[in-house]
């Protein structure tokens, strides 16, 4: 989580809504990144699905199988259902996302019948620093 | 919806799943994409998500206002989610999907109230096509 925060911070700092994302194999982080719609001129480059896409171009395939992603924000239903696609097998995430996320709130994604994939699923995972991030982002914006 | 048809004949015969998507603006094709997750070893790779990735490229904007989009097969969550991000306008799809589909099954995104953006939605655009590409794709595998 501490790469994903890494990447959060990173992308906060370049005018993007801090929220950072890692895909990991066997302990080994395999893809990194932050959220870069703005910079990227592309609507889906959330964190979760820069990062799950950079994993599935380095492992060489379109599934995820065995790999876990950490999410400093719970994901929305675009990242929730790339998420089940990839067939990501854990997924760390830090913040709620009452108004955005997919997971807990709103459409609920995994717990809906017709889910193809559930990964397991731990929330508030590193939460305190994820929700910092984007206080302190939007406090900024608000100035 | 006959560029989306084509596309989604073309995914098939290159031995992906047969969905085809296009943006549309001002009348004007922007986009055209069939799915292909199998050949860009890409999870994220269903045709609406490359289609919007290509009109946002060409557009070069993050945000398609005023854009249609145009998809064979009633859309994933995954792709729900980035036609909200997008801000697409408008919504032409085909055939029902009640196994993966997200906006008349499932998770429904777009009736959830935490969904920000709601294009106008019509389903049932050229379904039978859509359907008999789908139904002899799947009948050919199972030979």
């Amino acid at each position: 989580m501490r790469a994903a925060l890494n990447a959060a911070r990173d992308a906060g700092a370049a005018g993007e809504v801090p929220v950072g994302a890692a895909v990991v194999l066997d302990g080994r982080i395999v893809a990194v990144a932050g959220n870069a719609p703005r910079a990227l001129r592309d609507p889906t480059a959330h964190a979760e699905m820069l990062a799950i896409r950079e994993a599935a171009r380095v492992l060489g395939k379109d599934r995820l199988t065995d790999c876990d992603l950490w999410v400093t924000l719970e994901p929305c239903a675009m990242c929730a259902g790339a998420i089940a696609h990839a067939r990501i097998a854990r997924l760390y995430y830090g913040t709620n996302d009452p108004k955005g996320g997919a997971v807990e709130h709103g459409p609920r994604f995994f717990a809906q019948p017709t889910c193809h994939h559930r990964p397991e699923v731990f929330p508030g995972i590193g939460a305190q620093q994820g929700a910092a991030l984007l206080r302190d982002f939007f406090a900024q914006r608000r100035r």
